[in-house]
């Protein structure tokens, strides 16, 4: 007993060198963090409901599957093998519609093959007598584990079917190994893809029918709002740029010029939620075969206009800045450059949201791309006197090249929204307000 | 008979409608196709033959745990339950050591506390008679299917703990459906555990054991080669920037310009590598607390680096390019800027690759710094005549800004790696060789 105080004492002593807070304060601390994670909680299901609604859906699902367990006349046909129905919607039931279909079908193609298979394994080793049998098992399951395993590390069939190998792997491994001890082999197997069957139709079905998560609409959504994430910073850019630092307060506090910062990392996500609208039939104004490969398109551009948005960025912070005078002069080009090329990037994140075809944006594209005609003619005419020191037109010069990237990014852009209008054959709408003239230059409405 | 055979030639037909390769061809097709495939699948095994191993570890993984089923004595103690052993196998056994172990502890911790759980809330629905039992154990599972799913939403659990809930849901749902059925709940709970762990267990050892693959050691090898990546493009920019059109093939054939690429997109790659890393023992120079952050922190800023490239990479390819007498005025400065921003990146990656302190790379950031300045003197002298073109200048002025941030950039890795070599002390050895001098302005050895 005395041991065993000194040792409690002993723990106490080091958490309390740790730095772990003292056996006072501890219940507080406790309770703090669990406030916290609460809140965040709180935060998860504010910021999007739809995962309150598809935590609810997941315990319905499984609520339903275990019925298999308490209905005697079900539980008598299928008996333990049940168990594989309650497996398949736990692991199977996911966010969104294509998710869920993707692994249920990968799920239920991968135990017919592999149960098949696995059969055909059974017979071939039972030839092989008593003891000879588990050696040629084993040669098959450690075979087929190995090759497997080897393909899953192929990228193509990675993006797809890595879960579809994984269930062959585990189908084949149980049913042959399980086909030593259980001569009902064709039984196990049946049983096996019956109630996988009936689990993965589970997850689909209430995946399909209550308050649906489409990846598609997740993809349409998350491209249009990168888009227009870049738009918000363009538009705010020029003013921003152009302040002087005596106007007001420092411009690090400008939550809405940090919005772009996501878009650079959203290739991963980008690229997950393509593979899972794949799989999903057609819905609302998605087709089955929708293009996604365009909005991923669209999503690389958008991307790669983002990385130039990040160097202009880079310069709204830096130590130098140009004298006033040698700014003031190119300001108005160069605002109206960003402000266009964000009124575009906003109209064509517009466009594709709402699948009406993009009215205003060639003309803000214009409007910019005249604003860069401008500018080159307004550098030509020798825009600075002689005493001007070029250490300082640098910045202001890679400012005006980078947004002149930018108005190229845009267009860009613009041709693939365009491209995917065609395909989409999204809807033409005329306006009813007209969109604003360009400040500078002539107006050029409907060109190109 | 005949609708059969006339419902073929609509199938046949329907396919050669749709471009599918007449039925002479057809072999020819799949023979290209599955010819394509392996020579894709020896690719990959060439590329990185820890694949072909990691493959071979799995079907060893797997053969040793269906000793289970093949030996009698096992048998006997576990009965159908062995299965568990199998399924743990396929489903835990992962590339490196870090997402072995991590999945392994996830899944072992997770059926314990289901375990223990649900074994409570079984004798709880007993008490409620045989009417009550099932409605009692569903509302269980719905809840705690309904909380589960909800928190592996926070972006925090979800990184390392994701595995753990799943498996949490899955045991507590099948041990108290199931012991609906079976009394012996203690007992199953029991044998699942057991067979868990051993399943588990085989996987981490082999992993350990047999060619160890270190999550840990491939995140510090990503970390240095991104780095040598921008520095490979550094190098090569200058001269391929200044080389003239003229000189010789186009310049879009430079394949070692665009190694850069893959580090735009690496972060989801480095955050995995970091999560798996943190589960790892200590191995080789790596302890168990190594700083995965301070990786995570040179990681971004090599990022960062990587998105002023891709704007320089934009100007390699401008089809406007600024006379070459008005480039050939900053040229060397700015080669030499490239060129030893390039040098010292190289450097940092090879000093975090063989974990010796950076010797020379300071002294090439100081080197590509003294550009810089070197830059500023030849801009304030009025490098260029009154008769030049400013429109001319800007592309120029941009590379040069850019090459600029840049080597802010470089200096950044560089106390960034200076940080890291600090926590882990990185050997220090005296260079054989001495490093080269700058070719402007004075050398600047031993500075900062």
């Amino acid at each position: 007993m005395d041991l065993e105080c000194a040792s409690q004492e002993t723990v106490k002593q080091g958490l309390l060198a740790r730095g772990w807070p003292p056996i006072k304060g501890f219940s507080k601390h406790v309770k703090t963090k669990v406030l916290e994670f609460f809140s965040l909680l709180i935060k998860l299901g504010q910021d999007d409901p739809r995962r309150v609604v598809h935590s609810l859906k997941a315990g319905l699902a499984l609520t339903l599957v275990s019925l298999f367990y308490y209905y005697q006349p079900l539980y008598k046909s299928f008996g333990v093998s049940a168990m594989w129905a309650v497996i398949t919607v736990v692991v199977v039931f996911e966010f969104s519609v294509g998710a869920t279909l993707g692994k249920g079908v990968n799920r239920g193609l991968a135990t017919l093959l592999a149960g098949g298979l696995a059969v055909g394994a059974h017979q071939l080793a039972n030839l092989s007598g008593r003891i000879g049998e588990p050696i040629v098992l084993g040669i098959f399951v450690f075979l087929q584990a190995a090759v497997s395993t080897f393909v899953r590390f192929c990228p193509q069939i990675k993006a797809r079917y890595d879960y579809g190998l994984l269930i062959f792997i585990l189908t084949f491994s149980l049913i042959s190994i399980s086909g030593f001890r259980d001569d009902e082999v064709l039984e196990l197997v049946h049983k096996r893809l019956l109630t996988v069957l009936i689990g993965g139709s589970t997850c689909v079905i209430i995946s399909v029918l209550v308050f649906p998560v489409w990846a598609g609409q997740d993809l349409h959504n998350l491209i249009a709002s990168n888009m227009e994430k870049l738009g918000i910073f363009l538009e705010g850019f020029g003013d921003e740029y152009f302040k002087m630092p005596e106007d007001g307060e420092s411009k690090e506090d400008r939550p809405f010029l940090q919005g772009y910062k996501s878009v650079l990392d959203s290739k991963t996500n980008e690229d997950a939620l393509a593979n899972f609208a794949r799989w999903e039939p057609r819905h609302g104004r998605f087709q089955f075969r929708h293009p996604w490969k365009q909005y991923l398109k669209i999503g690389a551009l958008t991307r790669k206009c983002a990385y130039r948005i990040e160097s202009l960025n880079g310069h709204l912070y830096a130590d130098i800045q140009a004298k006033r005078e040698i700014r003031r002069k190119i300001q108005e080009t160069c605002t109206t450059m960003s402000m266009e090329s964000g009124k575009a990037l906003k109209e064509l994140s517009m466009a594709i949201k709402t699948m009406v075809k993009p009215f205003a944006a060639d003309i803000h594209i214009e409007n910019s791309k005249s604003s860069v005609k401008n500018l080159d003619t307004l550098l030509k005419s020798g825009l600075w006197d002689d005493e001007t020191d070029l250490l300082e037109v640098v910045p202001v010069a890679t400012v005006a090249s980078l947004l002149i990237d930018v108005v190229t990014c845009t267009a860009e852009i613009a041709e693939s929204v365009n491209e995917l209008a065609t395909m989409l054959k999204f809807e033409v709408v005329e306006p009813t307000v007209s969109p604003e003239k360009p400040e500078t230059g002539q107006p050029k409405i409907g060109i190109s």
